[in-house]
C-alpha cells in the first residue's frame, strides 16, 4: 500500500494516470526540437483539432493560472475589466496575477452557485465609454465552477449572446471542463466552441496529468500574437514534447473522459452516502467532482485529526464550516466508502 | 533506432535522463498535498541546501526564463538596472519577459566572450542617485555562458565584491551552472554560495530533466516575500513532487555532475576532432557543453542539408556565419565522430 | 458676468484662486533648476513639514490619481492588497490604475456612508501567509470620503491603531483633507500626522490650484526611493517651480483653510436650503462639500435642462436616481439660493 | 532684476512666456466641465487639427515623459520593441518608464549625430516571427535630436517608407519639434503629417509654457481607445483648460514659431561667438537651441564656479568633458554675448 494514503482534500493531491506516464515515457526518444516545433506537439495540437473544431489554436502552458492570465492578457486592452463571479479562481486563488500581469480589473459579482447569468452580468456592463472606468471587456466563467456546478450549453450560450451584443469575449476557465462535459455527457465542444465561447484554459493536471495546461484559442484575431504572449509570459517550455505527450495521452481514446466520468462518480457515491447523515448537509448540487457540505465543526476537526495522509480535506469556509471534499481520477470506491463512513461516525459522536 | 536522431542544435532537444523518469514514476504514488507541501519536495530542497548552503532557500518553477525574471523581480524596485552582458540569455532570448513582467532596464555590455569584469560593469554603474535615471542593482552574469565560456570563482568574486561596495546584488543565470561546475572540477557552491553571489537560476531541464528550474535565494531578505512573487507570477506548480522529484534525482549521487561532465567531454571531442580541419575555426573557448565555429557558409548548407533529424544545429549569426554546436547529456562518442567526419566532408567539399 | 455660470458638477469644474494665480505669476521669474532643484520647490516643502511634522517628506505629482497610486506603489510588494471602501476613487474613478500601474488588489468593502471601520477592515485581513492569496498591505482611506462625509481622527487612529497590529500601512486619499480639516476645525496633521497615518495624498487640485497633488510620506523607509518611483510614473515636472508655488500659496496664511471652509459652508447652506422641500431628502451627512440627495427623477431631468451652463450636478446612481451636489472655493450665497430655489420649483412642479 | 539669472542649463529653466500666463489667466472664468469637455479644449484641439490635419487627434498630457511613454503604450503589443538612438530621451532619462509602463524593450542604436538612418533602422528589425525575440514594431525618433540636429521631411520619410514596408509604426518625440520646424522654416506637418509620422510628441513646457505636453495621433486605429490609456496612466488633467489653454497660446499667431526661431538664433549667436575661441570644439551641427562642445576641462569648472545662478550648463560626458549649452525662448543677446565672453576668458585662462 502507498505510503500516501488518498484523501478528499484536492484533484491536485493525487499524481499521474499511468498511460500519461508512459506517453511522457515514450516521448523520451532521441533529439527532438525544442519550444513546440515537434511531433509530439504537432499531434497533440491535432487532437485538439479534433475535439473544439478545425480553427482552434491551441498553446501549452505550465499551470491553469498561466492559462487563465495568459488568455486575459490576450484579451485585454488596457483600462479593460474581465467579469467573473466572485469565486472564481482568477479572484480568489491567484495571488493578484490577472491584475498584476494582465493588468486587468475583475468586476466581481456574488453568486449563490459559482454561476453568472446574464442578469448578472449586464448589472456589471456599465460605464462602457466613460474614460474614468475600467471597460467589461470579458465575461469568464468557471466550467466547472469552483463550487461543483455545471453550466449547461444553452446557459453558457446566453451569456455569450450578450456578449457578443456588448462587444464582449467569452473566456472559460476549464480547469475542469472534462468533468463538465462527463456531467452533461457531452463532448468538450460542446460547452465551448458551439456555445459561442471565444478562448478557454483547459486544465490537464487536475485530470491526470503530471502537468500541463493548454489556452484553446477560438477567435482567430486573439490568436495572431499568443505565442509572443506565451513566451514573455515565461510559459514556452523549451522540452515541449514533455506536456504535449500528456495532452496527446490525455485526448485519444477518451481517457480524459474516463478519468473525469470516474471522479464525478466517485464525487455522487460520495454524496449520497453521505447525505441522510443527520448533521450533514449537501450545499450544492453535485455536477462534478466536488462535494460542498455543512456539517458539525466538532465533526471536522475529528475527521482532520483522525483520518490517515497529510490532509484529508479543505474547510471552504471558515465562518459557516462549510467543507470541500474533492475526488480526483483515482479516488475508488472503497475510499468513498470509508470516508463517508468516517463522516457517519464523526458527526454521529458529535452529540 | 530512434525516429529522432540526436543534433548538435541544444541540449533542449535531447530528452530526459532515465533516472530522472523513474524518479517521476516513483513519486507518481497515491495523494500528497499540492503546492509543495509534500515530502518529495522537502527532500529535494534539503538536496540544495546539502549543495548550496544551509542557508539556501530554493523555490522551484517550471523554466529558465522564469527562473531569471523572478529573480529579478524579487531583487529590483522601480527604476531599478540589472548590468548584464548583450548575450545574456535573458538579453536576447525571452521576448522582453524582464522588462514588462520584472519590470526592470538591462544595461547591457559588450564582451568578447560573453563574460562581465568588474572593469565593464563599473563602467555601467553611473548616474547613482540621479533621478531620471535607472539605478544599477543587479549584476547578472550566465555560468557557464551563452558562448560556453566559464567565469572561475575568483572571477565571479571580483564582481560580488563590486557589487557589493556599489550596493548591488549579483545574480547568476545557472541554466549551464552544472557545466561550469564540471569544467571546473568544483562543487556548486563554490560558483554560488561562496563566490558571494545573492541569487541564482539552477536550471534542471538542458541537463537531463523534462522540465524544471529552482531559483536559490542565498540571501535571506530576498526570500521573504518569494513565495507570493512565485504564485503571482503563475509559477507555483499544483503537483510540485513532479518539479521536485527530477531535482532530488539530479542532485543525488551527482547525476547533475555525471550528465554535464559528459556533455562538456563531447564537445571537447568535437572541438578536437574539427579544430585541425582547414576552413574551420573554433571561435571561443571551449569549457562546458558548446562549440562556437567559424565555417564556409556552403559547407553549413550542405550540413543542415544531409544530416538526418529536424535541425543538426543552429546558424549563431547570420551577419559572420558563425555556428553553434551544443552537446547534450545523451550525445555519444559516435554521434560526435560522425558529426566531425561530417563537418570536414561539408569543409572540403567547398572548393 | 462669466460665460461660464457656476454650477454643482464638481470642484474641479472651478477655476484657480486669484492668490494662487499671482503666485504663478510672481514664480514666472528668471531661470531656476528644473525638477524641483528651485528655490520655489524649497519653500513649498518647508510649508508641508510646518503642516504634517518636521519628517514629513513631500513629493508633488500632477493629479490625484497620480498621488494615490504611487504611494500604493510606493507601500505595495508582489501580491499585496489594498483594503478600501467600494466607493473609493481609486476603486471607481482611475480606470483601473491601481491594479495596472501600482500593480495591487483592491479589496473593496461595501460601506452606507463611504467609511471604513476596524471591524469592516478586520474582516477583508484574510489567508496571511497564504501563497495563493493577495496580502492584505494597506488600508486606504477618503478623507473626506467620496460620499462628503469625514473621519474623526480618532476613527482615524482606531483604523491605524489595527492597521499597525496587523503588518499594515495607513494611505489617506486628501483630495479633499483640507475640507475634512476645515469640517473638524482641526490642522491638518490632526487627520494625518497625529493620526498615526503612514502616507496621504493631499490635493490641491479641487481647493483652488490650478493642478496639482502632493505625495507626503510620514514613514521614512517609504520616502528612500520615491523620487524613482515618481520619475518612472511620469509624474515629476521639469518647471516643478509652477506646481511648488500654487502649493506655498495654498499653504500660506492658510488659505487652504479659507477656501475649505468656504466650500463647506456653501454645502450646508444648501443641504439647509433644501432639506425641508417635500419629495427631497438628503442622504449623507453634509461634512464636507458635497450634498447627496434623493429627488425625483423628473425634478432632476428639468434641472439638468433649466440650468444655465453646461451640466449643473452629476447624477450619482442611475439606479436610485441619488443626485450628487457639489460645491467650490468660488461658489457664492447667490450660487446656492438660486439652485435652491430651483431645486424647489423642480420638485414642486413634479406633481 | 531677477533673482534668477539666465542660464544655459535647459530649455526647462526657463519660465512661461507671458502670452501663455495670460492665457491661463483668461481661461480663469467661471466654471467648465473637468477632463477636457470643455470650451478651451476643443479651441486647443481645433488648433491642432489646423497645424497636423484634420484627421489629427490630440490629447493633452503633463509632461513629456508621459507622451512618450503613453504614445509606446498606445502602439505596442506584448513582446513589441522600439528602434530608438541611444541617446533618446526615453532611453537615458526617463528612469525606465518606457519599459516598466509601456512594456517595451528599446532596441538602441549608437549614432554619432543623435540621428537614425533607414540603413541603422533596417540593422536592427531582426528575428521577425521569432517567439524569442522581441518584435521590432516602433521607430522613435526626437525631432529636433538631443544632440541639437534636426531631421529634413526627406530624412523622416525615408524612415517612414522603411517603417511601413516592414510593418513599423513612427513616433516623433517632439520635446522640441518646434525648434526644428523653425530651423528648417517648415511648418509643424511637414516633418510629421507629410513625412507619413503615425504618432508624437509635441512639447509646450521647453518652448514657452508652463507645463504640458500633447499625444498628436495621426493614425486612426491608435486613438481609438487612447482616452483610456491616458487616464489609467494618470495623465488627465482635471482642469484641463489650464492646459489647453496654454496651448492654444502657444498654436495661435504662431508664438511657438516665435519662441523656437528666437531660442534657436540665441544657440546661433552663441556658437558663432565661441568657434573661433582657441580650445574651444562646436562637436555637432548647431540646428535646434542646443550647442555641444568640447572645452578644457578646468574652463568649466572656472564657468561653474563663477557664473551666477545655480547651474550654468551640464557636462553632457564626464568621459570626454563635453559640454552643452541650451538656449531658451527667454534668452536675450546679451546672455549670450556675456556668456561668451565668460568662455574666452575661462578658456583663455586655462594655459
Amino acid at each position: 500500500m502507498s505510503d500516501h494514503p488518498r484523501g478528499f482534500a484536492s484533484d491536485n493531491s493525487a499524481g499521474a494516470h499511468p498511460d500519461v506516464l508512459e506517453a511522457v515515457a515514450a516521448a523520451n526518444d532521441g533529439h527532438v526540437p525544442a519550444y513546440g516545433e515537434d511531433p509530439y506537439t504537432a499531434a497533440a495540437e491535432q487532437r485538439f483539432r479534433d475535439d473544439f473544431g478545425e480553427h482552434a489554436r491551441t498553446f501549452f502552458v505550465f499551470n491553469g493560472s498561466a492559462a487563465n492570465v495568459l488568455a486575459l492578457l490576450a484579451a485585454a486592452r488596457p483600462a479593460d475589466a474581465v467579469i467573473c463571479p466572485e469565486t472564481a479562481h482568477m479572484n480568489v486563488d491567484e495571488a493578484g496575477a490577472p491584475e498584476r500581469i494582465a493588468g486587468v480589473k475583475l468586476l466581481t459579482v456574488h453568486t449563490p452557485d459559482g454561476k453568472l447569468t446574464p442578469e448578472l452580468v449586464a448589472r456589471r456592463v456599465e460605464r462602457v465609454g466613460d474614460q474614468h472606468a475600467v471597460q467589461p471587456r470579458v465575461v469568464s466563467i468557471s466550467e466547472a465552477t469552483e463550487l461543483g456546478t455545471v453550466y449547461t450549453p444553452d446557459e453558457i450560450r446566453a451569456l455569450a449572446d450578450l456578449a457578443r451584443e456588448r462587444g464582449m469575449l467569452v473566456h472559460v476557465d476549464g480547469a475542469r471542463l472534462a468533468n463538465a462535459a462527463a456531467s452533461l455527457d457531452l463532448p468538450l465542444r460542446a460547452l465551448s466552441t458551439d456555445a459561442g465561447v471565444d478562448l478557454l484554459s483547459f486544465g490537464g493536471t487536475k485530470n491526470g496529468m503530471l502537468l500541463g495546461d493548454a489556452v484553446v484559442l477560438l477567435n482567430a484575431e486573439l490568436a495572431a500574437d499568443f505565442q509572443f504572449v506565451r513566451k514573455q509570459s515565461m510559459q514556452l517550455a523549451s522540452k515541449m514534447r514533455f506536456i504535449a505527450a500528456q495532452f496527446e495521452a490525455l485526448l485519444r481514446d477518451d481517457l480524459w473522459l474516463r478519468n473525469a466520468s470516474h471522479a464525478n462518480a466517485m464525487a455522487l457515491r460520495l454524496a449520497r452516502a453521505v447525505k441522510e447523515i443527520p448533521g450533514v448537509r449537501i450545499t450544492q448540487l453535485v455536477e462534478a467532482n466536488g462535494v460542498f457540505a455543512l456539517i458539525p465543526r466538532e465533526a471536522t476537526q475529528r475527521l482532520l485529526a483522525e483520518w490517515p495522509g497529510e490532509l484529508p480535506f479543505h474547510v471552504w469556509s471558515e465562518q459557516t464550516g462549510e467543507v470541500r471534499w474533492m475526488t480526483a481520477w483515482d479516488t475508488t470506491e472503497a475510499d468513498v466508502d470509508r470516508f463517508a463512513e468516517a463522516v457517519a461516525e464523526a458527526v454521529g459522536a458529535g452529540g
